[in-house]
Parts: structure tokens; C-alpha cells; sequence
């Protein structure tokens, strides 16, 4: 293990926790009538440590990587795709550059190795581990070096985020192949079947999606050793999935609060909360995918996520859609008049 | 009957929902992985009759009015509130318009008739009908006249925002004491029975909920004549609510889209569509409040809304928490690359 790895998490401050929920009930409005925003609020204090948090400056890391497993035939898009879309990304007509520019949150690219390697592009950060992970069917995904190399990745990803000011972070997926090393790290970790976990993922048939829970079913028969939870990451994740999970450990280790994206960004956190329990206070998850396994994962990390769209695209892009929510509920816990200051009668 | 409220609403343009659908699947994602958002984007492309839909600009009005109805002591809050808070929309400190402010929105307040009445205040329309409604229990809430009076005020402000460019319409209420009014009236529109539809607003305790279903069944029993949709509303509702109806109708007829905010702008828009069900298609349902009767006022509607936070403030709060999603399903559906764009690989 990584040494820093080892390093425990900061621990939320229960003292602003309670004060901003002392703030909450002097507001002009019922008790409790802004829900689940006075939570976030709450939440965000404790996390931030201060009476009004701010999520004004939003850092997100898209982390790119082919996977072995691709060559399956799990996937309905060509693994071309995650090397052509570094460019979208860099080129903002991908979903979460456009959403990057709504928020006006930064957005970086993180390519950790690609088949089809479009090579230095301006605005995507070359971190090359591997062309691909190993073919997690028959062999592990990654070597040690490989796993720890992705780790870091995250914790430099956090550092820069950190560096930049950044009040949330966010990390986000693209990888041909990857809810398939989601859904077979998601059945290791939770022992689960395969067939509770695989889904369409980016639009598989009935047939498509029972193939790839085969190739799961698979690779847990192949990698019955792998029993510990980095064991388990190092054989059925990939450089993306692992990148995500050091950036989360590396986040709750410097106090920097983290929007979770949905399947493949929860899956990661999984791993984390799995290697480090005490990752999990520093972690709100933003939606709840379409994608089948998705309940499943959130339900073994308790967490109840703020949006549910339908969405199953990665890259980030649903948590980027729940930013909006986080900064109106800092702003009303911030912006609001209380009873005193408003002249307003209470209950 | 107003004579307006009588003119048939615009149909929706279909040829700009399937172009808008065209080209959701060419932009660079798996086809639907989008989710709602992708629904969103083609229902505002009709709505708007323009390929790449925007609401930039979105007007919130805000209609206040008290009830006779308070006088059963069916609310946690005083009647004088709904006066108060009137200088405290203006003054910037009520929730709605911290969102407003956040969301660079639009928002105006009327005042239909408060019995705390604050007389001339900056930022707040005067439009009184009457110090309050009368006391549903026994009479009818309005006359003939009163109730027109505020058809009239929700058409005048959806003139206003028309005037204003406005792409979306929201309307908001404040008014202590409505939820018992809405609830009355979703009751008699739906066949329902008051235990149903009676719940807690702004806190009331399991006694006093279980007053005010008592309030309600004495109300069902008094108006029982009150059976065309139009009776109801006059029996039943309350200024704001009936604005609420008007502003709906209005904004259908005139083809500017709204987004309803909780139960009782739903418990208005259902109320609109017994009136003309050719308003609904207008609609976009912002959120599921934690009210108990909006939950059946939705179904009735056909309606999925986009949140569901838990909120139960009123004022339009939970529709302004909903724009965001409107703005980045328009802002990802217009400026998305499409694969042929981007040169990325189709499935």
C-alpha cells in the first residue's frame, strides 16, 4: 500500500455542523421546509468548517482509461472512443466540458492510457500508466505499480485542486468497458452476482448484458484470491476506477468535499470507503444512475443521492448537475433574512 | 366565465420536438444517456418552437393573499405573517428571492389582499381584492367577482413577463393558511377525501392536521353545489391560488412555458386543467413536495417532477430550484459536439 494511503481523514467539524443548524431554524421559513438543502447546508459546514459554506469554485478531474476487458466485445461502442473523446473533452463539446463551462468550474483531463492514444493535446494532462488494463476475464487488471501509479494520479489531481482554491471536488470517468470492471469490482466487494450488478451500460441488448455478466462470473472464478479490498480493485478495476478512488481518500485526507458522479465514480468510492471508512463523511453523492447496479452500490455506502434523472453518461456529468443544487443551499443558509432581522413573526 | 379564459391555448410545436430529438441523437454521448434531461430539452424545443431551446430569462411572481380560513386555526403561523413577509420578499430575504438574486430571475410580488396589510411598499404590486377570502368552512371563499379579480391578476402578470421576453414562467404563493385552502379544493376537483390531502404545512402536529381535515369535511359538506371546476376554485380557493390558475391558463394560451412549483401552484394548475385541459402540455412539474396531498394532486396531473428534495416552503422556492436543470438540458443540447463534429466512433 501507498503510504499515504494510510494516512487518516480529517474528521467533519461537528461544532459548525451545529451552529449553521442553529442558523437553519432562525430563517424566515418553516422549520425544515427547505428539506434536503438545509441538510446540504449542514453538511457542507461541517465539511468546510465554517458557519457559511461556499461551493463557489468547483474542481473537476475527468480520468480516461481503455480496459482489457473490451476485447470481450462488452460494450457497444468501439474501444476507439475513450481515446477519441480526450479530444471532445479538450475541445469542450463533450457533455461535461459544456456543463464545466455552465458552472464556470475548472475542468482538467487526465489520460492514464489509451489504445487508440491521440497523443499531447493541448488541455489534457498525459499521466500514461498503460495503453490498457490486462484482461480482467483471465488476469489481474493491474500490476502493483500499475494500481499504485493510478492512486497517484488521484492524490496529484487533489493536490492541484487544492492548490487552485477548489471548495468541491469532482471526479469523473471515461473508459470503453469500464461498468463492466465497476460492476465485477462492485460483486467482489459486496459479494455479490453478477447478474444483480451488469447493466447496459452504454446501450448493451438482453444478450449483451448476459454476456458481460458471464465474463464477470468469469473473472471472479478467476480471481478467488483477491480478497482484500486493494486485491480486489488491483484484479477487477481499472487506471480510471482506481485514479478516482485515491482522489477520494486523498480529498477526505485534506478536507476537500466530494461530489460522488454516479455508477462508475460510486463504485470508486466503494473501494475507498472499503480501504479507508473514515473517506466516507467527506462524500455527497449527486444522482442516482440508470445504470442496474447503481442501487445497489449506493445502498452499501447508505447514501441517498440528490438527483435521479435517468442519466448514465459518466464523465462527471451528473454530479455536475447537482452543483447547482449545492450552491443554493449555501446561498439561502447564507443569503436569508432570519425572523429577527426580517420582522417576522415565528410559529 | 372571463371571456379570456375561455380562448384556446397554443398546441405545441411537434415539427421542433422531433427535430430537437434529431439531434439529441447525434451529440456525443450513448443515445438517451442524458436521461430527463434529454426529455427536457425536445419538451422546451416544442414548447419554444425553436430547435435549441434557452431559458435565460425566467420570470417568478409571487402571488400573496390571506384566508378566512385561518380564522380555524389550521396553521403553526400566525395570519399576520403573510403581511410580513411581503417587505420580506421586497427586502431580498425570503428564500425566493435569495433564488431569484441567484438565478438572475425576475421576480415580482403581489399582494392580491393581506389583513396585516403593509400598505405601499417598494418592489411589492398592489392589486388588493380584499383584505382576505371568507371562511371556507362555512361560506364560499369568494365571490364572483373576487375570483375573476384574480384570474385577471395572473393573466396581467403573465403579460408582463411576455413583455419582459421571459421564457419561462414561474408563479409562487404566500399566504397563511393555503395549504388547508388547496387541500379543500384539490379534495372536491378530485373526489378525495380530506385525510388524504390535509398534512402538516407550514408544522402542524398530528391534532392539528387532523382539525383541519375536520375543517375540510365541514367545508365539502357546506359547498356541495360547487361541482363545475370553476365553483370549486370560487368556493374553495384563494387569491393567490385562483392567480395561480389564471397565470397558467394564460401563459398556455400566450406559449410561454411554466414550471409549477409544489402543492399548492400544482393544486392551481390542476384547477387550470379542469378549466382548459389544453394548458397542460405547458407545464413542467418542478418538484414533489413533502406536503402529503401533492403526491395524489400529481398523479391526477400525469406528472413526474424533476425533484424531489423534500421541500415544503411554497413561494416558488422549488421551482427556482429547478432551473438550473432546465438551463443545462438546453446549454448541453445546443452546444453538445455531435460525432460527426468531434470525430468520435458511433456504436
Amino acid at each position: 500500500m501507498k503510504r499515504w494511503m494510510t494516512v487518516p481523514c480529517r474528521v467533519p467539524d461537528h461544532a459548525a455542523a451545529a451552529a449553521a443548524a442553529e442558523r437553519q431554524d432562525t430563517l424566515t421559513k418553516p422549520p425544515g421546509s427547505l428539506g434536503r438543502l438545509e441538510a446540504l447546508a449542514i453538511q457542507l459546514a461541517s465539511l468546510q468548517s465554517r458557519k457559511r459554506p461556499r461551493v463557489d469554485r468547483v474542481h473537476i478531474s475527468v480520468f480516461a482509461g481503455d480496459h482489457g476487458v473490451a476485447a470481450e466485445g462488452i460494450s457497444a461502442f468501439p474501444q476507439a472512443v475513450t481515446g477519441e473523446m480526450l479530444r471532445n473533452f479538450a475541445n469542450g463539446g463533450a457533455a461535461i466540458a459544456v456543463l464545466a463551462r455552465e458552472l464556470g468550474a475548472t475542468l482538467e483531463v487526465v489520460n492514464l492510457g489509451t489504445v487508440n492514444d491521440p497523443g499531447e493535446i493541448p488541455g489534457v494532462r498525459r499521466e500514461i500508466i498503460a495503453p490498457s488494463t490486462a484482461n480482467l476475464r483471465h488476469v489481474p487488471a493491474m500490476t502493483d505499480d500499475e494500481l499504485d501509479a493510478a492512486f497517484d494520479a488521484g492524490i496529484r489531481s487533489v493536490a492541484r485542486a487544492t492548490a487552485d482554491g477548489a471548495e468541491l471536488y469532482i471526479g469523473g470517468d471515461m473508459g470503453i468497458g469500464n461498468t463492466t470492471a465497476a460492476s465485477a469490482l462492485a460483486c467482489a466487494l459486496l459479494g455479490e452476482k453478477p447478474d444483480v450488478l451488469a447493466g447496459p451500460g452504454t446501450g448493451l441488448d438482453k444478450q449483451g448484458v448476459a454476456r458481460k455478466a458471464q465474463v464477470i462470473t468469469d473473472a471472479l472464478c478467476a480471481h478467488a484470491s483477491a480478497i482484500a479490498p486493494r486485491e480486489m480493485l488491483r484484479h477487477y478495476g481499472g487506471f480510471e476506477i482506481a485514479a478516482l478512488t485515491g482522489a477520494f481518500v486523498a480529498a477526505a485526507q485534506c478536507g476537500l468535499p466530494v461530489l460522488v458522479d454516479g455508477f462508475i465514480a460510486s463504485t470508486a468510492a466503494l473501494a475507498a470507503v472499503a480501504l479507508r471508512p473514515d473517506a466516507r463523511p467527506w462524500m455527497i453523492f449527486a444522482h442516482r444512475s440508470h445504470e442496474r447496479g447503481h442501487g445497489r452500490v449506493l445502498d452499501a455506502l447508505q447514501a441517498s443521492p440528490l438527483l435521479d434523472l435517468h442519466m448514465r453518461l459518466g464523465e462527471a456529468s451528473g454530479a455536475a448537475v447537482a452543483v447547482p443544487l449545492l450552491r443554493m443551499a449555501c446561498t439561502l443558509h447564507g443569503s436569508m433574512a432570519t425572523f429577527a432581522e426580517a420582522g417576522v413573526s415565528e410559529a
